[in-house]
């Protein structure tokens, strides 16, 4: 047993992955071993600091549960998720609508409800309607997508936040037709704050930070043959939409509202509108398949279709 | 907003830090988020294995409780506790003996008894007495240094882990007199394997990874002045010993056992002894008491006295 240096320790350590099975998690846990030791030397972490961590991570454990993620509300703020999602888009999704988080608030089994139907029932608030088509990069439209939608009430609050709201309310599944279009009624969302009262809420204040989210409105969209994509719409002027705690929102996935146009004289009005296409890139195996390409791509090349992308 | 990239966004994510009050906090959620970027972009890290991650943490989080810290385990297996210690012990200890793992199965509120006394009770296994001297690094004897002392029974297991041993079994705290001496009588440690029916026993078995530890003593020891000395004695010979799974094993804290002694003919032996002096280093505030010196101290003439008491 040779006396343990610190570079001989993250080698030590290092060399103990030689028997992993599997490439990819050879290569994961050595990234990961590299900079959590590489952490630990620059930042010269106490004992008494790696204690807070250790306590810190337990708190975070303690408090998640099936209806409450703070595990991926503590990825969120550090910006570790979006990091997953630009790294995705930028590698994988260059041709298709970007993507954002995903969230701590999905829930799988959303109803599905025809085209027009509402997910708000008898939720407080303005309504309005949001539509547009799932499209292919060329144009073409997709038939059959499924758009699986989730937002909060205006109260900022999810359905499994607030006992006041039904079961699945602001969720809904809508598939698109031969045309690609879809349609769905809602309430406009509001920003609202990510829960702050544990203990990323505490790590929060003690950077400073505001636990804000800009006002946005959740899609997964899936169609056989494409990538599925799990973006956001963000209300365009929101107070927090250059500040938002979890780094989701993006230029291109911001959205205004079309006023709506007064209907039986001034009395009435059709609902204020969002209108966006999901543009859907085709699945790696179908890329592959109907893009035939020399399998060495230079580097330089996938950089500037990136850019162009960008 | 800007439309993010790669770089933009680790840029965006560490301005949001720019109004944390505490520099040090500051500092340190600087390079956690650089290095989890990093770990991120480098892997390219996909949505699922990113998925995967959250439920293992979740998974560590829901299995921690008052008798079980995972996330210690975690940390002890990947080798991030032992660089802490190792950051803490050669810049701070030079002078002193080398620390160890604290571990998952510390618990405070072990039973103060007399010097010599048994911490094993009725405990079955192979009796032993450990003895020594807790000493300054000229040599001078440190009276009244309290040593807080912990282990396995020869099963593997410790007293929270086995409901057939009494509560504090195999603990205990002991006193140096004026001559700063120590002993205490136990039973032979045996290697055992860290707890391997969780999470992280998931993956060490995915990196094809044993849990086995070499069999060992914890001591935390504190006296008023000095250091606290967290470490531990590890058993010379032990199967394990170049292949702890939490990287704690250290040539300069391994130890024989020396032979006990017939008495009374030979029927009866003194128990095989354990014998070493742990060095305490002054305390940070004492040091710079006691030994004026430059401020700026040579970064080369720091390294050179640290390979002098290694």
């Amino acid at each position: 047993m040779k006396t343990l240096t610190e570079s001989g320790l993250t080698a030590t350590a290092l060399a103990r992955l030689d028997g992993t099975p599997n490439p990819r998690m050879k290569q994961i846990m050595t990234a990961l071993i590299r900079h959590l030791h590489g952490f630990v030397r620059e930042t010269g972490l106490t004992s008494a600091e790696w204690k807070t961590a250790i306590d810190f991570l337990t708190a975070v454990g303690h408090i998640t549960d099936d209806k409450r993620q703070e595990f991926i509300l503590l990825s969120d703020t550090l910006g570790v998720s979006a990091m997953v999602d630009l790294v995705r888009h930028s590698r994988q999704h260059e041709q298709g609508t970007d993507s954002s988080l995903l969230g701590p608030f999905y829930r799988d089994g959303a109803p599905e409800k025809p085209l027009g139907a509402s997910i708000a029932g008898d939720t407080p608030g303005v309504a309005i309607v949001v539509r547009g088509q799932v499209i292919e990069a060329g144009g073409r439209p997709i038939a059959d997508a499924l758009l699986d939608v989730w937002q909060a009430a205006p109260n900022g609050k999810y359905d499994i936040q607030d006992e006041h709201q039904a079961d699945m309310n602001l969720r809904g599944k809508f598939r698109t037709g031969a045309d690609g279009r879809y349609e769905f009624r809602s309430v406009k969302p509001k920003s609202y704050p990510v829960p702050d009262d544990g203990p990323v809420g505490v790590l929060l204040r003690a950077q400073g930070r505001g636990p804000y989210r800009p006002a946005h409105i959740h899609f997964i969209i899936t169609a056989d043959g494409y990538e599925p994509l799990i973006t956001a719409l963000y209300i365009a002027g929101d107070s927090y939409i250059e500040s938002d705690a979890v780094f989701g929102a993006r230029q291109s996935l911001t959205v205004g509202y079309h006023k709506g146009r007064a209907t039986n004289g001034k009395s009435e009005r059709t609902p204020d509108a969002i209108e966006f296409d999901f543009i859907l890139a085709a699945a790696a195996s179908e890329q592959r398949a109907r893009r035939p390409r020399p399998s060495r791509t230079p580097r330089s090349a996938t950089r500037s279709r990136q850019r162009r992308a960008i």
